[in-house]
């Protein structure tokens, strides 16, 4: 047994979370608003409830509670928390972190509280949708800004190194810039490219190959998670926003003028190939959780592109 | 014995084809200017010359020349035809329709050409990349427009039906329109969010998953053959590039003014659901390409999204 975990919230990433954690021999426990969803993962074997207050009496001083619920409901999560576990370890797995983290001081300031964001996802949803093996090889983003509780740190990144991903350090805002560009806009482009695709009428939806359906594939996801994720994560997403159409008016002149497409071009293939080459850094660098300065350290290893890869007490080791 | 085929260019698609159509039964014959592409072709047992002349005098007067070369060298080898088979029955795979038809136009004026363009690829190149069912499932644009000599026409049609396509009719600048939306256009926008990524440096790179990696996947692609398709394609493209450019301004207007993208996202999720909705017709019907209006009939097939799936003799059957 290497700990016990609360999930609050069944969809594909608490889903797959109960299913991962359980399957890494944590204590696992879950809650569900849906009825259904409660019976369909009973029916798999899983301590589910679909009572929140029945979850938060039975969860352990030392468990971790996970909010696994969209953003639009985690007000609701943390308005019922303070009379049940008011000082409980807390993290989430919802895709922005400023937003939970100002709701988290505001709703349950007592709570231990540490942010999480598995980088991993599918265009389906739902409890259905999910796997034990979703994490595999993700990006877990642990929150690591100054002040984060060390003890409650080392748990969440446990968790997510027993679900089979990496922990990246981040701080709430760099995490936010971050997927504003590599998880936000990505979307909204989707949108854009399927929409002007539409706009070609059905000769040009029947000619769509690769390249077409590569760029708009997470346009299926369900548009309300989607618009919740990114309406929630507003500044960070229009400055992306603002980056892709300065570059796409620029492409668009240099195309208009000279005809060039090859500074757009090269200037994407370069970027392309760095990101193919993300996960070739191969030095390692250990951090120790006890010491004065370990959270600087930390965001300093995410910051550079590192990731943690294992967590045994206080000791972190970390590629970089 | 079905036919003959000489493919002139021997890269992933003239390479792929060589492969398909002699596994189809045709009689294949292949050129490059590679020597040792044409020696790993040999060693795979193809029949290839490194001489664009012996090639051509070579070839049946009954047999169909491709050329399978990217566009900016389609100049240098309509040079060389007239001289030696200067009414041979010509088709194309060059992912623009307009300038290859006004090249042959210029400079091989006798060529009963009807162009063509299989929406199949990957972002690997060369011959080494091609395979024998790269075209499996794949729309093959056949070029319908008035004057189109239509034997040329079923012969190119059975070629792409015997490598595994299926037929899409369709004049040369209504394809040109559409794939700047469905082709072009996602190289241009995968290459800015590529860009866009990786201006969030090494943290965003490591935050990448399924929706920037798949946004971005041909960035991979080799930048030169990429320019050659969307600059050859410039007016098209532009068109595309300026509705995604105003899409993407009317989202970025929303989400600064109401913070609201829904009408983006709904918009794209619609758009993404025609698009995988795009062969569920199961409607048939049947074209005499001997009969007048014979071309007219198989465009508006093509503009309603359907396509041709058979060709006997003169009888086309195609879903719509």
């Amino acid at each position: 047994m290497t700990g016990s975990v609360s999930v609050i919230g069944l969809g594909l990433i608490g889903g797959s979370l109960v299913r991962a954690a359980d399957a890494a021999g944590w204590k696992v426990r879950g809650a569900t608003r849906s009825e259904s969803t409660a019976a369909a993962a009973r029916d798999a074997g899983f301590d589910v409830t679909s009572s929140l207050e029945n979850l938060l009496r039975d969860t352990a001083d030392d468990a971790l509670v996970v909010l696994a619920v969209p953003l639009p409901a985690v007000t609701d999560v943390l308005a019922v928390l303070p009379h049940h576990a008011p000082r409980c370890r807390l993290t989430d797995v919802v895709s922005i972190k400023q937003p939970v983290a100002a709701a988290v001081a505001r709703r349950a300031p007592q709570a231990r509280y540490v942010g999480g964001h598995p980088m991993a996802g599918t265009s389906a949803s739902g409890w259905s949708a999910g796997t034990a093996t979703l994490f595999s090889g993700a990006s877990w983003v642990v929150g690591s800004d100054d002040g984060a509780d060390l003890e409650v740190w080392a748990q969440v990144a446990r968790l997510a190194l027993d679900c089979g991903a990496h922990v990246v350090p981040a701080g709430a805002a760099d995490h936010d810039a971050a997927v504003a560009r590599v998880s936000h806009l990505p979307h909204v482009l989707a949108a854009v490219l399927a929409s002007v695709g539409a706009d070609g009428g059905p000769l040009a939806m029947a000619l769509g190959a690769g390249s077409f359906a590569d760029g708009t594939r997470v346009a299926a996801s369900a548009p309300d998670l989607v618009r919740a994720m990114c309406e929630g994560n507003r500044d960070a997403l229009l400055d992306a926003v603002d980056d892709a159409l300065g570059r796409l008016g620029a492409a668009r002149g240099s195309l208009a003028s000279t005809g060039a497409l090859a500074a757009t071009l090269q200037a994407g293939h370069r970027a392309r190939q760095a990101f193919e080459d993300r996960h070739r850094a191969n030095g390692t660098t250990e951090v120790d959780l006890a010491a004065p300065g370990a959270l600087h350290q930390l965001r300093e290893i995410g910051q550079s592109g590192g990731r943690v890869i294992t967590v045994e007490g206080t000791r972190c080791r970390a590629r970089v």
